[in-house]
């Protein structure tokens, strides 16, 4: 019935399925993981046709994803990718076709003093294909929680403090200020290029360095003070944590082709406001690069 | 310190606030409404500038929806206007402006046998502003929950009940057959010509007439029924109720110009599956015409 | 069909309806607000029936909320009450109702600087009527997000400061320690007594006290300064906010009788961590007091 | 700091952290899987002691999580228990301890046509040890999405058609009704004997059994038809769900001790409505035996 012809109707840029949950065995480096993966797939619909086989993208992802348990997957952008090309295999009609994958992930990770313990964070993949071109466009992304100190109530601090404390004629060079700090989310997402060079751990390490400290699930109390210290030698707007993760990106990626796109995002959950601060910027390598 | 030059940075597309929870005084026809209005704020932030000083955000908002309780505001779409025009005068330093707001939304419906009870829906605005240019870009969309009934189904299941009940040897006319139904979310949002001449209420509608049912908090027995007969003589797939909210869309505003933009998309949150059907047309009604 | 009688069945403890959602015209001090109010109401069913008339629940709150509009309810507690009472009456083979409301709601509120703006809060209210009781168990609560600074990692920034900072031979009295601060999300929830002494805007403002500070939408940066002053010369675990709520709530109900039950929960969206600290007491007020 | 002495204070029933995710290694019959696991862990406080060590809490789930990856976990049941028994040794102060884990878990399941593909599902389980008790307290719940047909509809339709329909004297035998049918969600969890012979698939199995109809990622045609008609020829109530699956646990564990608790819920994500239908039951296994 999908297949019927229906005369004079719209074009649908995406016909497809949300929310399918699986798991995917993944390659790492050194080992491979299984992650619970959330996947949206879609075709586009030719105005002639009545409606998209949305069973064919089961049909697709459960291939893969069986797959997998066997020879696991390089990655989630390469599931993606494989998926986006059988769908348009499987769907005919389609000239497009658009896969995203997201899941948590886990690193290990050392704290101040030395403690090793896997942190949560999460990866997303993004691939579409179009009909007749040889090369799917791939993007990988990935979000981190971390802590940003804000810069601007430091100085205002300061002065006020001195105010309360004559005795105190200037305030000792290198000493922190007491400032508000918070749970920030960073995002950052970007087309990869075809010698697929781009690896989510490398990503992780951009967005956390470019925070005003990293978070621990597990912190003892020396730990904890050393965090917070950091934290409070290196304040930090969003708008700085974009700039640093996409600086970082520019140097890290010095070959990554001017029509590269790339996404970073980073939103406080303000500790003073009961609202969030957010700064983003959507932009090519190229176009980074003549700034 | 946000005001601070910084030498050789990045541009940012956006910079702002997100999550910000107001009571808007909203004049709708033949009365005031009260929504309680979800804002998202953003302005760009040049590449030599180290911040933004995003409370001039809340002072932008505070100031709008302060106002509205002596006057209420005509619109969500107003709302966002204002505030976009507002927050160009106080970021000197911005070339754009963009807002968002969405709220639920409450309209007098009647059952099938005469019941009144007020639905809910919720309402988007949208409002860009570009700096020098004298018209604001002003976007309006109503997210609707109705039922659908997949006509695919229908087929199968006629074909393997005929078989059972050869009593039956052709399939009485207009006889309903059973299918699997499900609640289903659509939105609408496009952008509003000069003369402002959508209103909220008609999208709705629009969508409610594009589902093969809508749905109502309060149905008694003989109700209940011939909603259920309604949604199954009226069958649809998410790509017919984007197809139907387009046409609809396209009768209804004649003089839509042809550049002005609209995005319709329908989830049925599947019966049958654990995953939802997607379906999706972002066009501008110049191409739809063309179509 | 519900009605139906069935042998030898399990009684059910709650059926009923939940995510209703409905403008709710409420009297507060001196003004009348219109509150987007979501409600879950059940009943208990007897072993012998089949089902429960669902349709009954809307009837309920449907009479209660169109009476709302031309006499608005006393407080969202009046209107669960109400509820309750009407579901037992609609629905005459139950023997319990249940009825749980909650809203956004907002106060005006002064920065430390003097500005006023609207603050957001969450109201809950939750109504217990049993047959043949004359009176119906009222709970009232609400949800009051703050900031909390952590004590402890002050005392381990202090040591190792003092290290680094020789010249500073004792820390100067008074003088503000860096820690890290978050968002924190307290609610308390509590059984009315019978003569409803209890606003919800006083629980707002007993929260809002036993927090390190408040936090607000509108802060301009001489503000700022001060909250984050303020917040790190009261810091508090979640545990201290949890204890100086109940407290609070003893000193300002001293005639609440001593089986009336409340919880406090307190939940810190820790910054240096990407999991939340969370103190919960639930217990009587006789209870607290023997302590 | 946290140990430091407070006079005069309040017990608190529960401080600890929430929403810790970590990747754990879990045994299930014939293989090892990994589940993306979240993690609630409390103690309780004494009066007189200022703060909890929230520390210990990582400490002691990192300790399970590590061991895990050489040998996993029974079931996510005994890691509840593991942490809760370690908590306890961990805060010498604490008299009770609480665990919760949830993760999303994946089946093989076979559609009406004989595919097989693997079906997401939610596991949940608890532990309560209490100092100087033998025996921790355990539990063990699933969550199973389904179908459930209404009933009720079918009656009233039924009637309607025939009038419409009155070449059709009579319905005939058999023959399936319309009606609306929707995305069902139900949890069940019950204590877990000390023989630990209660099985999350099981459970699975029980609810499933107990719904209207399973749901399938992949569905061909012929299998969706075949669904759709299992579903109108089953139809319930979120009541009969809940009833159903008492009934089945019972059969199941003929065994169990007559003071072990259990809870089953079954929420529909009605068609037909914007709001959900919900059926609860919370008993004991004797209270069941006794009706």
């Amino acid at each position: 019935m999908q297949g019927e012809k229906v005369a004079n109707s719209f074009r649908l840029n995406k016909v497809g399925v949300t929310g399918v949950v699986k798991p995917v065995q993944v390659r790492r480096p050194n080992r491979s993981v299984t992650l619970t993966t959330t996947l949206d797939v879609f075709v586009d619909l030719p105005p002639d046709q009545k409606g998209s086989h949305l069973s064919r993208n089961l049909e697709a992802i459960n291939e893969v994803v069986d797959r997998s348990v066997r020879d696991p997957v390089a990655s989630l952008e390469e599931l993606t990718d494989t998926i986006a090309v059988s769908l348009l295999k499987r769907h005919d009609y389609a000239t497009t076709s658009e896969v995203w994958a997201s899941a948590a992930y886990f690193l290990e990770r050392t704290s101040p003093s030395g403690r090793t313990s896997l942190e949560p964070y999460r990866l997303v993949a993004r691939a579409n294909a179009r009909r007749g071109e040889r090369e799917v466009e791939r993007s990988i992304g990935v979000e981190v929680i971390g802590m940003t100190a804000c810069p601007c109530a430091m100085e205002t601090v300061r002065d006020d403090v001195l105010k309360e404390h004559p005795e105190m004629a200037k305030w000792p060079e290198g000493f922190p200020i007491i400032t508000h700090n918070q749970r920030n989310r960073t995002t950052v997402i970007l087309q990869e290029p075809s010698n697929h060079e781009v690896e989510a751990d490398e990503l992780i390490d951009i967005v956390e360095d470019s925070l005003s400290a990293p978070t621990f699930g597990l912190l003892k109390r020396p730990d904890e003070g050393r965090l917070v210290e950091m934290a409070h030698r290196n304040p930090k707007f969003v708008e700085d944590v974009v700039r640093d993760v996409l600086e970082r990106l520019l140097k890290r990626y010095p070959k990554m082709p001017d029509g590269t796109w790339v996404r970073v995002k980073s939103e406080a959950e303000e500790s003073i406001h009961k609202h969030n601060a957010l700064a983003e910027r959507s932009t090519t390598f190229g176009e980074l690069r003549s700034t």
